[in-house]
């Protein structure tokens, strides 16, 4: 079980613009400061776009920044988002379930309680709690100024 | 968000044994009962044997049944093994992890919370639950006398 690298990816740039506050970052910057190619930031900047937890500056001198405050994006609602499929387990999908026990299978009822848990928990956290300062602040670490 | 199709499977043979109670099942049975390919059954029934969840009873009139108790065979446990990789994003692995601030990020830590959240939920119950009569008995729809 984890998480698609796609979610991954999408709250470490979150991160990286909550640190940044109103200064426009670019792909670029990003890009070297955690090793991630272009290419995929690129896909993961566009959906959080659409989103609407970024925005981007067009022309010279632009950029991206977060369009909401720290504060206002929970970690679960991110990753509802980012996570493509949450079905744990086959029967979770009833259109292409084959399994013929599902009608009255106590399994699929356990693990959705478990699914509310996880993401009920990631619900207790915001983003501004992901870049909250630590022992040794983020900001450093991603050479920011 | 998915558990691997092996810690699936490897429920559902839970549960077939678990309504066979002390009578002796075989991989072909359990495979037509299910629809799931014999190949896959012998890997999910070779694991569960060495975890001691059930015992194969060799020879002619052979077959497999659970060693434990309904009751004593926790969700939790079964998933913690069927489970290779509960590394839900890069940075749970220290090994292989490249992200450059696993030392100063929170994230790591709020995602160890909602899994533990969720295999908290899967400890509070047993194989018995699964089972438990509903309302289509689930050994109707594996056709068990």
């Amino acid at each position: 079980m984890r998480l698609t690298r796609y979610s991954d990816y999408s709250l470490r740039v979150l991160m990286y613009l909550g640190l940044r506050r109103n200064q426009l970052a670019t792909i670029d910057e990003i890009s070297k400061a955690y090793g991630i190619s272009r290419a995929h930031l690129m896909k993961v900047v566009h959906e959080l776009g659409r989103a609407g937890y970024l925005e981007t500056v067009r022309g010279r001198g632009g950029g991206l920044r977060l369009a909401q405050d720290l504060d206002a994006i929970r970690v679960g609602d991110v990753v509802r988002r980012t996570e493509a499929n949450m079905d744990l387990v086959e029967c979770f999908d009833t259109k292409t379930n084959t399994c013929r026990i599902e009608s009255a299978c106590a399994l699929r009822g356990v693990l959705e309680e478990a699914l509310e848990a996880f993401m009920a928990t990631l619900d207790g956290y915001t983003l501004a709690d992901l870049v909250a300062r630590r022992r040794r602040p983020l900001s450093e670490l991603l050479s920011l100024t």
